[in-house]
């Protein structure tokens, strides 16, 4: 990245093959067709299940993503962990990979931390790396962790680490929250996790978005980040966030999957690891029918 | 463990040194001390900081004290994680080591997990393993994980797996599940999280308990479990139970660590890993303070 990352991450789907290891190939192809639809590969993220992957298991598959084409200009690996000890090992190896930035989660067992426990989690990931190519995007998704990243940790990071802590994602869906950050914090790269939050986030200096939901439309969202001043374009932002509604409503990451597995004709895809359950079919048909009936494609996408 | 473990298991505390890795001779002393008090070694539980841990680091630690002489019969180590193959890795180790049992969370980054979905967490773990010496312990504890593990999982999974899954850690603090799941399954070894309950618990079958406080009080704690049909052992109880009503209104793992610490004559041992942060004097000391009041010893601990 430059200085700071900016345009639209997706929170890239991990295929697996039927022992529920990391599908390689198939992670590389799928790759390279978000990178042609214009977006950036945030892997390892929420959707990603990167939380039920081993930091092993991400680092060899970071590796076999770069080894098979991909650029790490276009990576942005989620890196956070419970313990300190993964978060250096994996952040280190993104740095060493050439990879663009890391989105890092706080760690999220232990509830109640303070903003001092969680900046010396992340003082103690970057002071060890202690390169000016690390660059931080702070992960913000307190449904899931139950330990949310405050605006005075927010401060106090971009203080202590201006040119390294340069952003954050923030999946709270709470557009209070994330208006806020926008106003707060103007020289921050703020990604909404939802294409819905674009038209009000873009007016206001967002950085672009990070959604689970780009893995189906990249293109169509990165459009909307890119061109967002030009006429016309709320009609297509309609168009666009029709699909994510329609997702939102769903199991999202069996769905994401099930969705994939079906407009690229290869049910492989479909397989997620416990504690998720792949869809079946009598729930993941209705889904692909309603996204038929707004007229959603995937371009280039498949067989 | 003979087919089902009992009676009382210490959440081992886990010493660091001054850069936070594993301090091993102190754990090792620490765990013998333990032993010799009369309870087994529940580590790398949620007051070991063990979510703060990496899976390599458990390992080696837990090579480490067997070597030092830690008998693995006293053993039962946490090896629940987010990822299914970080599961199956400390539980096989553990296992191979020739542990009693182990701990096992569920995946807990993800939420509104189904019972089907743990199920098969739980299963490709003990398939995996497939062996006859893996005794697992189910932990419940849903305001940490978000994840709770409901009677039907435990039906299930007692129905599938009779003798590999055979108890579980209720961490809930919530006497009416612990009394509901005493009652539904008479044969499990149901083990509640606070000595607190003991007193009601124990006449309803349960195997003891795994607690916090354990680490300040093992022999109290132990005499109660073993003892609690004899005459006078209310007044006993009284006793321990005013040290964990005292250890509950502190932030917990640092205040264990800093009441250890004092008791120990041994400042090495308040430190913690993040999110938390080192218990000051300011706010110890009228713990420890607390603690004398009630005539609270640590009977052979420290130098």
């Amino acid at each position: 990245m430059s200085s700071k990352p900016s345009g639209v991450f997706v929170p890239v789907l991990t295929p697996f093959t039927r022992d529920l290891h990391i599908d390689n190939p198939r992670f590389a192809t799928f790759c390279k067709w978000i990178v042609s639809q214009g977006a950036g590969l945030a892997v390892f993220g929420t959707n990603s299940e990167a939380n039920s992957l081993s930091t092993p298991e991400k680092r060899v598959a970071l590796d076999a993503l770069i080894a098979d084409g991909v650029s790490p200009a276009h990576l942005v690996p989620g890196t956070g962990a419970c313990s300190v000890t993964d978060a250096i090992e994996m952040s280190e190896h993104a740095v060493r990979a050439g990879c663009a930035g890391v989105l890092m989660l706080p760690p999220f067992y232990y509830k109640g931390a303070t903003d001092a426990g969680l900046a010396d989690y992340y003082s103690r990931v970057i002071d060890k790396i202690g390169s000016s190519k690390l660059k931080v995007l702070l992960y913000h998704i307190p449904q899931l962790t139950g330990v949310p990243i405050t605006f005075t940790l927010i401060e106090r990071l971009i203080k202590q680490y201006p040119n390294t802590v340069v952003g954050i994602k923030d999946s709270s869906g709470d557009w209070a929250n994330c208006e806020g950050m926008l106003k707060n914090f103007p020289d921050f790269a703020i990604f909404p996790a939802s294409e819905s939050f674009l038209a009000k986030a873009m007016p206001l200096g967002a950085a672009g978005c990070i959604s689970a939901t780009a893995n189906l439309q990249p293109a169509g969202i990165s459009e909307h980040v890119k061109r967002w001043r030009e006429p016309g374009m709320d009609d297509r932002h309609k168009k666009v966030d029709a699909v994510r509604q329609i997702m939102q409503k769903t199991n999202m990451i069996p769905a994401l999957k099930y969705v994939t597995a079906t407009y690229g004709n290869d049910a492989e895809w479909s397989r997620v690891r416990p504690p998720f359950e792949t869809m079946t079919d009598a729930v993941g048909k209705p889904i692909v029918d309603a996204l038929r009936e707004v007229g959603f494609a995937t371009p280039g996408w498949g067989k």
